[in-house]
Formats: C-alpha cells, sequence, structure tokens
C-alpha cells in the first residue's frame, strides 16, 4: 500500500470512504484534494503514491474529468479498484425545521423521490461536494444536507433519514491510480483497462477492435466513448476487458490493439471488485493452449512437423 | 416550423444562438426553460410543439441529461440538428478592472489557456449556465463573464476579448426534438439516431449489433454508451448512423437490430448540419438493389427462377 | 411424381436403387441413361420431367458432374433428396473360382480391405458403372463383381459376400432435378441449395458471404468449392442451407447474397432426407419476429413511434 | 533437388513434363509410379527422397487422391509447386485414318469441342492416363491419342494437330512433396498449405477459421472441402494461404487455427509458381509490426507503460 495517498475530497467524500476500504489505507497518509484532475496531478508530480479517484457510477455514468485526466496527461496506471454501494443519508439538526437541503446536484438527483415525497416544502442548495454540502450545515447554512454517512459523523450532523436514494443498488467505481508500475499478479478474476484510439469513424474499425479481442476470447465489461476533443466524430475508447495483462490471450489481443489501432494506451491491470465469478478463459484461449499451440509452431519451423 | 418552441434557457445561451440558425425559428414564440429535461418535457405535455437541446460538444461529449430524457422518458424524435461552432467572448464593462469572472464551469474550463495568460489575478465564479453568469455582470455581482456573443448583447455588456476559447473548431450539436411524426424526406445527407440495449454485457452482442449495421453498409458517425442505472455494465447505446429511415437499407438494418437487441428505441431521421460530403451508400446496397434482390427472390419463390 | 424421369443407368445402379426410395417412382416411366450430364439434359430439352442423379457420396465427395451441369448449363431445380446407404455385394456364380473381380473403380477402392483379405489372389478389372460389371459377369467376362443387391438381382446373380465396405456407414444423396419451379411448401425440414459466385479470391469475400448467411441465423450443412474452369483461385460455391426460400430469414439471405455475390444460382429448396433433426430458427429469427420487426418499421416510417 | 523423385507415371504424363520444369530435376533419378498414392508412399517409405503428384486442375478442380493421401496417411510436406500449361496434342500417324481416340476421359472431356468438330466420326477409347493411350496408339491398338507432346515424341507418333483443349489457359498445379522438413527460406512470394478439421459442421465454426485468418491479415488463393468419410456433412477443409510460415503474421494464425480447430496438418510452405505479384502484408501486420508491439507488451508487462 502506498504511504501518501491523494483523494477527491473534501474529507467525509464518498471518495474517502471507498479509500478506507483498501486494506491498508487507514495507515497511509491521506491527502482530500480539489479536484480529480489535481488528485492526479499529485501523482505525476511525485507529491503523492497513488490517488484515489471515482471512475464511473451505476446511474450517472462514467466521471468524465477522470477519463480525460487518464488520456490527455503523462500515463497513470490503475492498480486496484474499490466498488462502493453509494448510500446517501439525509443529515442536519435532529431539531430543526428543513426549509434547505444542500447536496451536490447529482446527488440531489439520486433522491429526487425521497425529497419529494417527504420534503417537497423545501429548497435545494447546490454545492460542490456532498461533504462540502455538509459543511455548509454544519456552518449554519443550510438546514440539512443529503451526504455519505462518514460526512455526517465528521461534522457532526444527526442522520435525519437512512438511505434515501431512489436506486437501492447504486455502486460507484473507484480507482487507485499511480506512476506506471509492473501490475501485481493475478488473482484469477483480474481487469485490464485501456484507452484506444481509432484512426477512422467507422463502423468497421470499432467492429476490427472488438474482433481483436473476441478472436482471443478477451470479454468486455464496460465500453465508454469520449470524444477526444478534436471534432464531433472522433473519439477514445475506453474498455475494461476481463482477464489480466500476464495472461496470454490478454497479451496477444492487446498486441493486436496495438498494431491495429491509431494509439492505445494501457491503464493497469488488477483484481475485479464487483463480487461476480471470474469469467473463466473459453476453450483452446488458456496459457496452457497457447504453450502447445507455441511449441507446435517452433516445431513446424524447425522441422516441418 | 413548430410555433412554439421550448429551448435550454435562459435567454442568450448557446442554445438560443443555435435556435436562430433554424429557419423560421425567429418566427416561432420561443420559450427559454431552465434545465433539459423541463424543456423536452414542454414537448411531452404537449405544451410546446418541439425542443432544442444541447445533445454533445466536440470538447466535453455528449451531454447526459439530454440522453437519459430520450430513453427513459416517453419518445420523442429529433426532427433536425443545428452544430453551432462554439465562440466564447469575455463579456464587462470596457473601463472596469475584472477581479472576478463568471461562468459555467465547463465554459470555464475551455478557456483555461485565455484566463490563465490573460487573467491569472482573477477569481472564477460558477454560474448555472454562461447566460446566468451574463445576468451576474448585470447585475454587479461579478465583474466579467465568459459566455456566448448573444447574451453579451442581450444584458447590454461590452466585449472585452473575442474567441477566447482554447479549442478554435469546439462545436456543439442540438437537436430539436418533437413528439413522434413521420420523418422529412431524406435529403441525400442524413442522420438516423437511435438508442439499442443489449441483454448481455459482452463483446460479442455489440459485435452482432455492429455486424448487423455493416451488412447492410450502414456506417456509424457516433456511438455512445451511457448506463442504463440498472447496475455496472449495463449500458445503452447511442447510435448515429448515416442515411435514412427510408433508405431500403437502413430500414433492413434497423429490423435487424429490432430482432436482436433487447430494445431498440428510434430517436429520428433528419439532415446532417456537419457540413460534411455525404456518404453514398455501398456498392451493392442502393435502394434499386434491394429492389433488384426483391423482385429476384419474388421470381425464386413464384417459379423456380 | 412427375411420369417420366431419367436416372443415371444402367439398370440396377444405386441410383436406380434410390429412384424407387421416391414415393411414387415404381409408376413412373424410369429411363436409364448413360451419363449424368446426358439424365440432366434429358429434363432440359423437356424429354424427360426429372431426372435423379447422384449430389455427394460420405467417402468419395461432391461428383463433379452434376455440380457442373447444375451452373454450367441453362438452370434446373433440385425438388427432393434422396440418402442411400451404400451397401456392396460380391456377386458372381456360387459355384465358381474368382480370379477376376470387376466394379467401378470408386467402389473397389471402397471395398479395398474386404477384397485384400478375402481375394488377395484375383486380379480387379475397371468397369464404367458397378452395374455394368455385374453385366460383364452375366456375360462370362468377369468371375465376379462389386455392385448393389439390386443389380445382382437383375443380372440373376448369387451374392457371394453381403455388405463388403469397408465404411458401414457410407451414404450417397442423390437430387431429383427438374425445370425451374416453384418449391413445393416447407416441411419443417428443408434444404436450400445454391451456388454463389464470389468477384474476388479473398477470405474477405468468403467471410462476407457466410456473414450474409450468419446474420440471418441460416446454418450451412455443406459447402464445396469448385473451380469455374477460368483459372487457378476462382471458383464457385456449392452451399446447402437449412431452411426453406419460403422462410423469411432465408429470403433476406438469399437477397442479401444476391447484392455482394457476383452471381447466385438457386438450386431448389426439399426437404431432407437425411434423419437429422431439423434446426430450428435461432432466437429472434422466426418468421414471427421478421414479421414484427417490419411492422415496427412500417409503423416508425409512417409516424415516428 | 532429391536425388530420387517419384512422379505419376507412365512416362510423358504431364506429371513429368512437370517434374522436368523444377531446376535440376534432369539431373535426378525419376521413378514413374503408377498411381499418385503409390508415388507418395514411395516417399513415407524412404524408398524416394521426393514425389511430384498433381494437386489441381482450374477445369477439373482439385484431385481427390492427392487430397486424401496428404491428410489419411503419415505427413508429407510440399516444397515446391510447378504450374503446367496443359496443352494437348492430337498424336498417330500422320498417314493413317483416324477412326479410334485413345485418351484418360477426362483429357478427352477437356478437347470435346475439337473432338466434335473434326473427328466426329471417330469413336474414342478410355485409357487410364494420356501416355499410357498414347502407348496404345504406339502399339497398333488406337489409330490418334489426345496427350501431352512429350508423350507423342517417346512414343514417336505424329503431331496431327496441337493445342487442342477447349480452354486455352487451363493449368495444372503439381506439387513435389517430401517427408516432413523445414521450409525454404521465404522468397517473398510463398504459399502455406494446411487442412484443417472443424469440430462441428456450422457456419460459425468456418466464420471462425476464416476469422483467425482475416484478423492477421492472411489471405487465402484456395479453399477446398473434401468429406472426412465419417458421415455427409463432416469437412476437411484445403486452405492455401499468401505468406510464409516464418512470416510472424502466419505463425500467429497458425496458432489461432491450431487452437480454435480440431486439428491442423501443415502441408508446407513454398514459393508460387503462378506468375502472380506477391501479395504485401496489409498495413500494421508486417514481421516489424510485430516485433514492435511485442517489444511494446513486453515494456507494459515489467513496467506499466
Amino acid at each position: 500500500m502506498p504511504s501518501v495517498i491523494a483523494y477527491l475530497g473534501p474529507q467525509g467524500t464518498f471518495t474517502e470512504a471507498a479509500l478506507l476500504r483498501l486494506p491498508g489505507a487507514d495507515e497511509a497518509e491521506r491527502r482530500p484534494m480539489r479536484s480529480v484532475p489535481e488528485a492526479m496531478d499529485e501523482v505525476r508530480s511525485g507529491a503523492c503514491d497513488a490517488a484515489l479517484v471515482p471512475i464511473e457510477n451505476s446511474i450517472e455514468g462514467s466521471v468524465p474529468v477522470t477519463l480525460d485526466s487518464l488520456v490527455r496527461d503523462s500515463p497513470l496506471v490503475i492498480t486496484a479498484e474499490v466498488v462502493l454501494p453509494v448510500s446517501f443519508v439525509l443529515a442536519g439538526r435532529a431539531d430543526g425545521a428543513v426549509a434547505t437541503i444542500a447536496s451536490h446536484p447529482h446527488a440531489l438527483a439520486q433522491c429526487r423521490e425521497f425529497l419529494r415525497s417527504k420534503h417537497s416544502g423545501a429548497s435545494t442548495v447546490d454545492a460542490l461536494s456532498t461533504a462540502a454540502a455538509a459543511e455548509l450545515v454544519a456552518g449554519g447554512r443550510a438546514d440539512a444536507c443529503v451526504c455519505a454517512r462518514l460526512a455526517a459523523e465528521r461534522h457532526g450532523l444527526d442522520i435525519l433519514a437512512d438511505d434515501i436514494g431512489d436506486n437501492p443498488g447504486a455502486v460507484t467505481r473507484f480507482g487507485l491510480v499511480s506512476r506506471p508500475v509492473a501490475a501485481v499478479a493475478p488473482s484469477g478474476n483480474d481487469v485490464t483497462s485501456l484507452a484506444v484510439y481509432i484512426a477512422h469513424d467507422e463502423v468497421g474499425a470499432l467492429l476490427r477492435v472488438l474482433t481483436e479481442l473476441e478472436v482471443r476470447g478477451v470479454n468486455l465489461t464496460r465500453i465508454e466513448s469520449r470524444p477526444t476533443g478534436e471534432r464531433l466524430g472522433r473519439y477514445a475508447f475506453f474498455l475494461d476487458c476481463t482477464g489480466h495483462i500476464a495472461d496470454a490471450r490478454m497479451g496477444e489481443a492487446l498486441m493486436g490493439l496495438r498494431r491495429v489501432c491509431a494509439e492505445v494506451r494501457y491503464l493497469g491491470s488488477y483484481p475485479r471488485d464487483t463480487g461476480e465469478a471470474p469469467i473463466p478463459a473459453p476453450p483452446g484461449l488458456s496459457d496452457g493452449d497457447f504453450d502447445d499451440a507455441s511449441q507446435w509452431l517452433e516445431r513446424l519451423r524447425a522441422n516441418g512437423s
């Protein structure tokens, strides 16, 4: 575990809650940062050893600033992931009225049903983060806030209602990023993350990328497109592939992508934290099958049989 | 042209600027709305005939609220698109100092270089839109703002600097949505927009979707994934396909998607506004080729030759 | 059942045995022909209503003269198939020595093990058909022959050994061809036969053909290449597809092939005679699914939803 | 060049004519054999160093006995190919009448037009080879024969008519086979021959084979199916692929086939003799591209960047 870890702050965010789930993180120095790019730049500059940042949310989708920082600036790799259930509380003063409710707009959006049915008379106040909203309440500038339980505790607020999100299964996925480093050994249930650029904005080019994966039995658990910023119709694709860079089939698939894509940026191989069962290598595509085929080819080349 | 059109307000936004480029829009009643979902709901309720909303930006990517409203609520179709160059101005008082600069965070982000080099001493103020920022300046609550020229004009502000964005080619694409209606006749350079859901989160399922298009020579100019909100790894894909729903090859491709996808939502066929040349039907895939094949099949079925 | 049927003669061939398995054939006038092309030309000229000819054998492979006649001359269609177990007998005089054994070279080749172990001292005599070999024995010009039981019976020969082939499961598949005619109604377990020409001798062109089938869930039970006679590397492909030309998915696949291939020759839809279970339409590709998709498209075109 | 070479005899066949085109063959001991399997078995037993046998003819198609011997018996590899124009002569006695014309049935079939127009009154006599037909004429048992010029010369016959085939561009392709041995170094214009078995008789399985090739930019110049002899619908596929087993892309394609096919039999890498220009590696698939991708992967595995 790195000894100095930046994270998307302030204290009490879901990101800090996620960080505390990483083994050993409670003994690391944890530095809250004001934004995702700043947290990642702390790692690039060497000021921190790693940074924990949100990657995607099952309701809101990917976190654009994280993806853009991963591909537009100098390379970082993901070394671990944390998938955290997003459970909101309504926090404030147990004995006070609730005329104003502060939170980040996304958090307010995810608790719309609760707020509509229980606090239809309250007005909402946008804040820069759920933790900042808790600070507003602590400072008397709002009556209540939608935040993580951790933030309420940090600011000594009362829990007025628990688990108030509209989507009980909502989760956020975080990545621990560091400067480029060899991946930890395969756990048997790993993800390899990539960003690929395709030269042409055509169905054929994307088919080609998927075929390179499919031929080697590499499956996708996520595909996200982000514009490259050049012009409409130019995208980078973020791919989460099942398997580890040390796997023979993943290696061959990566080399295939390297050859057919305008650019491939490797974003790390790390254990999955989703609780889902590992997807085994399809028939014929295990490391043993690759070894056998490689020895066979060597024999054919050496003596024709 | 519809007679009552909602748009993402307030007055002076880039959306209003885009709306004024639609032929006949200057004679329509134009109603600024506070948010994209509200604008689209005005159409659903029948209060407005159409709404103009941003779909994607070449720098920031797609506009999630627009996509989510298109697929999660009752169906609307896009009947026209406007692609607007995003040109920011710095507006304020020609004779005043610039200690505070207001704008929407995305606009500030897109002018970062300019602000860093010319106004490094100024502090930034987040506003809900670039037009709202202009209102703040007009009301004396900020010294200057980053906004569209239209907003500066509406609020009587001076242009302190023109075309200050970091990406000179930045554009935003807007869609005019209405309740479901037959598409206007093909222009020869059209887009058909779809959202498709695939039952399984596998590379094979996405390959299947792309193959249905590719076999009929239908090309993609955009593919965006959005989580369905159910859980990580479940996505809807937004596709912009070259061609018109009246084209034979598009019709067969749509029917193919309908059969293999868990769900397909049709989002409209409309002329492209990107200034790019039309992509002709590949060999063998024109309407004439479909007619010929269809007559041939009819003869084979009727008399075997 | 046609009233005048040509077949590959002479009397007593496996082809005649196959013909007698077709319902009603025993009441038709049956005309033995000296060669496959002659039998097929009897149909083309109108002298016969139909012809039964061998298409392929599980040991020897396809019958080139049949395939070449099907594609190089004026069109015929297959209206029925017969799959006949190929069971050879050794026939001669029960009381005579066996110094010479006559048969068609293919038949001798398929009984090599038997002849080697039981009649290693005999010399073989090539004949133009197994039935002609029986005639040689009847005429005293050979001591024994390898032929069909039917030929032995016709020539009054004794069965010296039964079922002497090396491959007990060997079968030959025959086709009943007629001038072009509408196919009989689907039986639920049908084959559609085609010959397709591809313009370029590339893996991509054959992939394209297979993809047209695969996208519509049409499976192949046979693919054979035959040179077109132009030059090395130019082939026609003979395809046997599961399904009937009246099926929606077969119709769409045929039209797709028509559009992407240099030429497609339809060779008939008819019930399978292999005893294998029918292969049902894959999910999403039944006639009902096509109807549903077609109605959906019509609605989208008419009113956008 | 091997010192003892078997070939499909007798002397004077097209196969001997082809053999004499191989550099150094005129100094080798050349042994005519009665059949293709016997010629190939001479190599298997070690009695000969190599054998020249016909593989395919641009008019007749593949030579089944050659293909079957290549895959059903112990392995041999093709080390060279010869593509020979098939030019027939009518040979006999300059001063004699031509009432009977002998030849192999395939040769008679390929000169049908000539025989019909010039010798419609003559009857044909089937012989086991074109060279055997020349022997018949030399022995007075036929008046004339259709054969290779070489056979006419060997038997002292007069050339009655030259180049009498119906297809002026007809060629036959021969292979020089030997016991398994490393391929000669790439010439820049090579073929790699394979036989592959697929476990299931499905369009999907063949698509899989073609995709393994296509992803590595390996093209096919020939695909032939042969029944495996097990039952209808089970085939081996003979593939001629452009490129050499020493090429990186061919190596990876072979390993891919090895993993997905029930069996792959390597049949040799050797220079093309068709006179056609070499097909260069597609973009991204040269040996240099494979090297680059391989080094990149090594770096990613070692240190993540």
